[in-house]
């Protein structure tokens, strides 16, 4: 049985406490947490602890902390060469103090304080320097989910780049959808299946394949009809820009 | 039961006839199309005609044609006072003309060729100029989903924007995330749950709170590396504008 310490309190480090604690596969030894009460509510008080002297001995310590805090709180543990990896889909490998063997355990998904997620169905890229430390962390990427993938460094950050396209900015394309329904005194709701069925159809057909609209018909007259009747400049610059991007991309591929 | 006549063969028009082909409560009496033989695959051949003159009695007359030939598809008909709609999300209902009562019936959905779509899931936007013709489009919206709405043509108008926003722009988003994934090696497999969670999340959360990444953090590292690292200037013209209208519309509503 692999056993683990999760060191942080944020929400990936949430949502792995919650699904560790349920793998009869994994043992979640300790959680490290600068302010262990925060914790109290998914861990017993004895499996917490705040200070780097107590950490325990593990097969897999994974740092699941911000960016920007794993080089300093990789430098405070007091141990070397064991298997140490963080969970961030923008940082390098070195960016793990290097008294440990350092590794990548990268959840892709968009992790919401309020809303389960089912790991099951999240890709886990993993990371390593050495060959058996990466068997290890398949290993532990198994217990969780089929989606195991070898991703290296520069692939890790192309992905996080692509995971921002069709992660952030399309979440934020729904905003602006819902601020034309309120807008206009229309229910939100009414664009919700057509956002469903749009994230479904890649599962069918290649994104370039499912492309619809008045950009990729070159459909002129409706075009300009939308821009005359949006009032917001900055969605106009959006839809300006996006419209010729599709445009561009059709030309250039079909 | 409701008589329908379905005018036109394009992917509206198919997905109409085979749903109106198996619905109980639907007689579909016949389809016009200027070229019978399209057809035949969804309908024996005495049920569809070519010509003006032959078209028969019906309660509806739906007019599934691209925007630009509504107007005059709907000047040739034969018959004056009777109900015949449209199904755009962007003509006027004064596109039809105005010999016959006239209306609109607006599936709000993506409709591709070679992917079934089930109706139950799509909401139908209905408006008509006379409140007995309304309630019969209303009475043959519900024989295919419960989400029938009472939609005016300038909300129609927003609806069909936001649908562009939502729907158009959203999957040229993930194109470039497959891009992205080509360029790098990755297969492009491991973003699928990802996107299928952005376009879930909306339904507990509204988008402006299911905000997460780079630009809502104001993460200035993180969005800096991102342009180092795109190379394709359209890509990090789209990056550039998306994160600052997150940015502004995180500053104006939270």
């Amino acid at each position: 049985m692999l056993q683990v310490v999760i060191i942080g309190s944020g929400n990936v480090a949430q949502h792995l406490i919650r699904s560790f604690s349920t793998n009869a596969e994994v043992q979640l030894k300790q959680v490290f947490a600068r302010q262990p009460e925060g914790l109290l509510h998914l861990l017993p008080a004895d499996k917490i602890t705040g200070s780097y002297n107590e950490i325990v001995d593990a097969d897999i310590y994974i740092i699941a902390v911000s960016d920007d805090a794993i080089s300093e709180v990789s430098a405070q543990l007091k141990f070397d060469n064991r298997l140490v990896v963080h969970t961030s889909g923008s940082a390098a490998l070195e960016a793990i103090s290097n008294q440990n063997r350092r590794g990548v355990f990268y959840p892709l998904q968009t992790f919401s304080k309020n809303k389960a997620v089912d790991f099951t169905a999240i890709p886990i890229c993993i990371e390593s320097e050495f060959d058996e430390d990466l068997s290890t962390l398949k290993n532990l990427g198994y217990t969780l989910t089929k989606n195991v993938y070898d991703i290296n460094s520069a692939q890790r950050r192309a992905l996080h780049i692509a995971a921002v396209f069709v992660n952030n900015f399309t979440n934020h394309l729904y905003s602006i959808g819902y601020d034309l329904c309120k807008e206009n005194e229309i229910p939100f709701d009414i664009l919700k299946p057509l956002i469903l069925e749009t994230a479904d159809k890649i599962n069918t057909l290649t994104p370039l394949e499912a492309q619809t609209g008045p950009a990729v018909r070159n459909d002129i007259n409706t075009i300009q009809r939308h821009l005359d009747k949006l009032n917001d400049e900055n969605q106009k610059d959006i839809y300006t820009l996006l419209t010729k991007s599709i445009q561009k991309a059709h030309e250039q591929k079909l």
